[in-house]
């Protein structure tokens, strides 16, 4: 059975890093609330392609390995991808380079005319869509051929579909730091707890990892 | 060594209870957010007077003991003894009856003209003050007699003691609820985990404790 699932980085105040334009497009608080995630072996090795075994191995690890099982199918918000950043440019193909690290259909939803699909090196492909999250959900359904979605992201695109009550797994690992500004991560969120069973549990870096279950 | 001591109770999301006016002075939030607590058996035997033995003994009852334990002195705000609610009432003595659980002076933060001290049974003594929050802690460390001091509240209050780098030690029981409503307990906070070292820990109700010492 398919389930949509969200993974989210917050400070210990609920807050997450606002973008700060195209030199610095997830700003500067990024750094502090992904640190101890970038520190473990998964993300060395998925996401910059350190194979040496460098990293860490303990309980951010295990939810990093998790981030990446299971996935059939993304759908990520148009700021996520870079729309909001190159607005100007028709030929912009994300953040990832040319081989992205997804492997699959990775719908972006945009308000503005939607672009033709991009084919990636690696089996990722970029489809456009300016429909309803639940249209765009279903069509991710039947691309992710009886795996998971996720929902990328930002933060906005994963509270709309929070709210709408389409999301079956949450997680957010939550940094020991205060930020004290940024997009509010739990915002219209209220009484999430009564819909979805949580689980807690501290890593060995001080993260906190919170997840909401349906 | 006398220290600052300061305990709060928060939501998921960072929030604490606002309250409600005369009738639900602690706000329909405060329960959800304080519950786990509640059933301590701490709480139980020092708050509501249940020496039946009843209530948690895990990790939320060592923070509720420690919460009781090695205090000379307590400052809270006018909010908190109630002169908000009950602006008109001179003869007003919190909400805590003729015998409140304190056992020692409690130094009430007023900008409005200072009222008499008030002596009640069991040892405790209400004294209002109007001057700089460092005068008064300076004052209260005098009636403290080496034991520690603590800033009872409300959240503005602690905040104000925060934010003016004179707290030693902050305790947040972070309970598992989003409000998305109240006060919010980090404001102005951004980088305490600078100044201070951090714990975290989770109790048996899903309770999350977070401690910054420094």
């Amino acid at each position: 059975m398919t389930r949509v699932r969200i993974d989210l980085f917050s400070s210990l105040d609920g807050c997450t890093s606002a973008g700060d334009g195209p030199e610095n497009p997830m700003g500067e608080d990024w750094g502090p609330i992904t640190a101890a995630y970038v520190a473990t072996r998964t993300m060395k090795e998925r996401v910059f392609g350190d194979t040496s075994g460098a990293g860490t191995t303990g309980i951010d690890d295990a939810y990093a390995t998790a981030f990446f099982t299971g996935i059939g199918a993304e759908i990520m918000g148009a700021a996520m991808f870079g729309l909001h950043t190159f607005p100007d440019d028709p030929d912009w193909k994300g953040w990832w380079g040319d081989e992205p690290p997804f492997g699959f259909p990775v719908f972006v939803l945009t308000s503005t005319a939607p672009r033709p699909d991009i084919a990636m090196q690696g089996g990722t492909t970029f489809r456009f869509r300016d429909g309803r999250i639940e249209d765009v959900l279903a069509e991710a359904s039947e691309a992710a051929g009886g795996l998971d979605i996720r929902v990328g992201g930002g933060i906005r695109t994963a509270r709309a579909f929070l709210r709408a009550g389409l999301v079956d797994d949450l997680h957010v690992a939550i940094a020991p730091v205060v930020l004290d500004r940024g997009h509010r991560v739990w915002e219209d969120l209220r009484g999430l707890e009564q819909t979805h069973r949580m689980t807690t549990e501290v890593a060995e870096s001080g993260t906190l990892h919170v997840t909401f279950t349906r």
